[in-house]
């Protein structure tokens, strides 16, 4: 009965310490798109940026394009958006993150970018891995 | 030195027996995605929803439209493939697999349905897990 007790004392322990960090995983990854939107609406495309991971296997997908490494997705994100009218005022809601293991997981999301001529938007599903640094999107699919 | 030995040994066979599973996994994943085309080309949608994990919890993304629910999904591709010339014939390409965790995977890749009238196709992120009763898709973003 003692050792009963005592396991499912552990069992308890381990479950809230298990949902702590996950507690702490979603509120860094909320953290890294708020900075994301935050850079983005005072027109710095390379602090937006900094969500991504800086790597060559970085994968961004919008609609059926496909762009490989994190220098390419820059170069498309400032070339795509090269005034601050085109850049808007961008927002992101409906997140839904999913994790995948202590070290993945997977956002469901709309973007939104309100400017004047227009309102562009859509949905996306974003792929993240823990790394030293923090949370990144390694693979990014918009549509 | 005996010690270092034994110890590279040891790595030498963890990281050989986790490429071994990766492999298995790697197949069994593209195995579940045969299955699904096999089953579309004999007009069997239900088949081809065997690749998708039957839960509420599924999520189909196509565009902008969000499908919660395996069995809504299943009644929106019977709903939008109500013939065989409307399903026409499927190709999954360009598979690139990367794992996130011994149990989750996400794969990008080209899809083409060759029909009479025209040859639709585009591109999708799947994230997968695995379930006691194999890989099963819990994700489905296509654009």
């Amino acid at each position: 009965m003692k050792y009963l007790l005592l396991a499912s004392l552990s069992l308890i322990l381990i479950n809230s310490s298990l949902a702590q960090s996950r507690t702490k995983d979603e509120a860094a990854i909320r953290k890294v798109m708020e900075d994301q939107s935050a850079a983005w609406n005072r027109g710095d495309i390379d602090g937006f940026m900094e969500g991504y991971w800086k790597s060559d296997k970085l994968t961004f997908l919008s609609g059926t394009n496909v762009t490989r490494g994190w220098q390419p997705t820059l170069d498309r994100y400032k070339k795509s958006y090269d005034s601050r009218e085109k850049m808007g005022t961008l927002r992101f809601s409906d997140l839904q993150i999913t994790f995948l293991s202590k070290d993945s997981a997977v956002v469901l999301g709309s973007w939104e970018l309100k400017r004047a001529a227009d309102t562009p938007g859509g949905k996306f599903t974003l792929t993240w891995r823990k790394f030293k640094e923090g949370w990144r999107i390694i693979l990014d699919h918009t549509s």
